[in-house]
């Protein structure tokens, strides 16, 4: 077994087969777990998500789930708050029978009494596993360089791998919500059918969802990103609408961090095929959508720039009427990684029937579980398995050696 | 099983029956918990606190409190600082086998970042429950409408009612402190006589403790309120000496949370037979008492208003002094919920043997966990329980559906 | 078995014998830990750090460390930041079963809302141990006074017995870096010689470590205050390096801190047979020494003084030409308690072969380990142990008790 560190940044870092299978995994995870979150003496068996799945035998009794972080302690390094993601780490981690160590701003200051380097060897020296949301991008490659154990991207200015792991994950429990497109050919055989994860007898199937047409509407920021690197490679398109001065770096030859993401993107072989569609208009951008993304137009730290980015993204709210103006599937659904404010999306969507918004929130802690147990609990993500898991949830065979950058 | 989701905000919640039934719950988990907190190796059983209770068998062996949290966690979403409920509430997780998950102000701010709303729904969908100290109560009500798992209001504006459970609990210990009353037509049998817990053997049975008039001095709060609503439905009075401007808005015909308060202590019948009196006059107000309550004349959010309530409560000291020329009881006992100013007690009284603060701090403790585990572990506080728990644990009958507000 | 309430401020109060036990108890309990901390899957037996130990037969199944804080919950009133500290403390009461809770400066004021004497009271009152960081040394005196429970000092102005309990075991395992010493008359016989721990089989075995010289140059602090108290009473001369106006309050009548200590290093018979040697010059401190040790020349809340202090302490960074123009041993090596500033030791020597500052950090986990253990898990910490642990980790013979001040 390899003793090599294992590091996640971000998706573009994952093997495609990887991916899907940590899908899988966290849906497994979150039918093993569900029962015992139920209040004493209620433990039946935890409704299906999917709602067209068939066929839901019903188990003899209870497992827990796997105990890979026992007597362990997660430090979670947060130099920025982000409520969703630290909770999802929290709980997740006592679900792996773990201890998660929150260590915020006041607690912990990179670079400030101490270098990255130092807080990396010594908090990595005495738990076993950093999740770290930090500043900027540099900040993460600093840990993961110096880290004794695996480092994982909370969040940072460049990337979001978790918040997109739980987007898909929330894609595939509603994939009966998107109609079938029988002209699309990627629906016959959809990369992650009869999948099963680590844990996974029948039940516990991910359920397949066929290639859909992803609409990001907004400000182009790290969510964005991390869709980039992904979500082609699945077989979902990308259609970004966004204001051309916020595009542009994405297509310059300065050393911005768009231009780097897009180094990825090219690697990946994830802008081929059409894949990627770029627009300044939004109604072009949901035109065909069957899931209509976006995020806040002012992230933390921009609060200086909010007059001017207001003005800047006027027109792309999303909206009942945008979304028909441009022409957006009839079953269009909505995601936002939360907080949300009013601006980017009205009431009426974000409350409504189309909102995905809350269940994206909940699968936080199911993804995030997942990588927990396969990157502090087994260090079992520096390589690209071509083969299902064994029901012991050892590796059969692994192929592909991935690279860290 | 009843799905509705269990809500604490205020004692004038939870039926009469269930009160008592949770005072011996507490107890018992006291019993049950003590030994594991002891030094290792020296596992014997607790000592009763009860001095008056006779034949204390001790058991053959130990046993576990339930671990109705076991791999769950409880989100203490805690706006404004709060130690000790802090402390009683992340050490009872922990015996019930549960992770508490510390929010505070610096990590949520309700209303700042994100609504409550979504707060409510994105704590609660990871989180098996939310143990909120919120300001106003609106705040808290508001959590109420949203989350998908049981609120426990743990002290807001208007309520207190974890503290004023472990204020009984330490009543009913040291019940034997307390001179026989033989006129008192209650003495005879009081209400929550031979109850045993759901843990209970004969041993944890939670000593009777006769009617008692108790004194609340000082600043009518959070604190008052939770007594009035509770306390007569136990049997005892309760005598009010607050300064005539403080006593009003509870009669006042305006929307405040006083006038609120009072339609609560009417509608459960806790303003009948001469069980409340109000009056200005600190000595009239201890006659007879045989429990003396004050609190901090100046809480959290007041502190501009100092100099004009340390005028308004001059008098209204607690001392040896005014209770005896008051006339209170020779056995008199004090209570304080902390942290105690010196300006609302003196030392004398307060670090003296009439002071019960210490027993009552720890108590915060055993009702906490009581609550935790009954409403948050098993969801059984929403029904007034009519008869005994049965030894397993489960409600054998159930009656009086308790409505809600 | 005794119920005195033991507590620690300083390793002053430690009997040797028990100063040595403490250090094979760590020892013992990072062995036996370290499997349940790797990878799942990998639970091999940990290689000894003890270069030079013969005969490491592997164990047949894996052991947990003793769970003398399941259930408990141990509370760490930080009043300043102590990030090392802290960590190692939530993860070592992981591995003991127990909680930790912290209560930062912000969760708790010493003083402000609340005096240290109702803290220590209720805190005690709900957690099974105070874990405290304080500033004035009389602020821990004072939660001794009052804690029902045990309190060990996490550093206060006057020592830092954690930190050095950590760095002795740093040496031990290290011992073999150090060349024999055929003329030291000491080394026949080191006082823990063949001393087993209460988990020890053979293979545990601290290995020994012969009488060192051990230089602390810079300033005069807590680090050397608990190095004065211990180091010679385990055969280890210290030689002093710092300006002389920062050693002058060892030697005052006035009732200063340093004074203080220097009583303690008395009565200990500390400071006999050449074991201390004062200077100020940086070059005579290091002359023969195996070891040598620095701290921040500008501690938290010293900031005001800084340029002063530069000024003061110009010439002491510790370098290779400075231990080699006074003469060091060729082998020796480099502390540091950290956080570290390039002030006091260059990048040469702080990331250099010398440098044990990271294996010394982690031991700050397995040290505190012991010492939970000890003191909050088994109140076994107030006795001076004269023979070895009985198998069963029970103490066989206990005799010279100790008396706490």
């Amino acid at each position: 077994m390899s003793t090599k560190i294992p590091h996640l940044i971000t998706l573009a870092d994952v093997p495609t087969a990887q991916l899907t299978r940590l899908l899988s995994h966290a849906h497994a995870l979150k039918q093993t777990s569900t029962p015992w979150l139920l209040p004493h003496g209620q433990r039946s068996p935890p409704k299906s998500n999917a709602k067209g799945a068939k066929s839901q035998s019903k188990p003899k009794s209870l497992r827990l789930p796997p105990q890979t972080l026992f007597s362990k302690s997660i430090a979670l390094l947060f130099a920025k708050r982000s409520t969703r993601t630290r909770v999802a780490a929290e709980t997740s981690t006592a679900l792996l029978g773990g201890r998660a160590l929150f260590l915020g701003r006041d607690d912990i200051q990179l670079g400030v009494n101490e270098s990255a380097r130092d807080t990396a060897r010594i908090v990595g020296g005495m738990c076993q596993g950093i999740f770290a949301r930090v500043g900027g991008n540099e900040e993460i490659e600093e840990l993961v360089r110096h880290s004794p154990v695996p480092v994982l991207n909370a969040l940072s200015s460049m990337w979001h791998p978790t918040q997109i792991l739980a987007d898909l994950l929330t894609l595939h429990e509603h994939a009966t919500d998107f109609a079938p497109e029988p002209t699309d050919p990627f629906a016959a055989a959809p990369a992650e059918k009869n999948k099963t994860s680590s844990l996974g007898s029948k039940r516990n199937v991910l359920p397949s969802l066929r290639p859909l047409t992803i609409a990001y509407v907004g400000d182009p920021n790290n969510i964005l990103n991390d869709m980039l690197v992904s979500y082609p490679r699945l077989g979902h398109r990308i259609r970004i609408g966004a204001p051309a001065k916020y595009a542009e770096p994405y297509f310059s030859d300065a050393a911005s961090e768009q231009a780097e993401v897009m180094k990825r993107v090219e690697a990946l072989g994830c802008n081929g095929d059409g894949m990627l569609t770029w627009t300044s208009d939004p109604r072009e951008a949901v035109k065909g959508a069957d899931v209509v993304v976006t995020d806040t137009w002012i992230s933390m730290g921009q609060e200086d720039e909010k007059a001017q980015r207001l003005a800047d993204f006027a027109g792309y709210q999303v909206t009942e009427e945008l979304c028909a103006e441009g022409g957006a599937s009839p079953n269009w659904k909505f995601m936002h990684c939360l907080p949300r404010k009013p601006q980017e999306v009205n009431d009426e969507v974000f409350f409504g029937p189309r909102s995905l918004v809350y269940p994206e929130a909940d699968n936080r802690k199911w993804t995030i579980m997942a990588l927990f147990d396969q990157l502090f609990g087994r260090w079992q993500l520096d390589t690209s398995v071509t083969t299902v898991l064994g029901e012991d949830g050892e590796v059969k065979e692994a192929a592909e050696e991935e690279t860290q950058e």
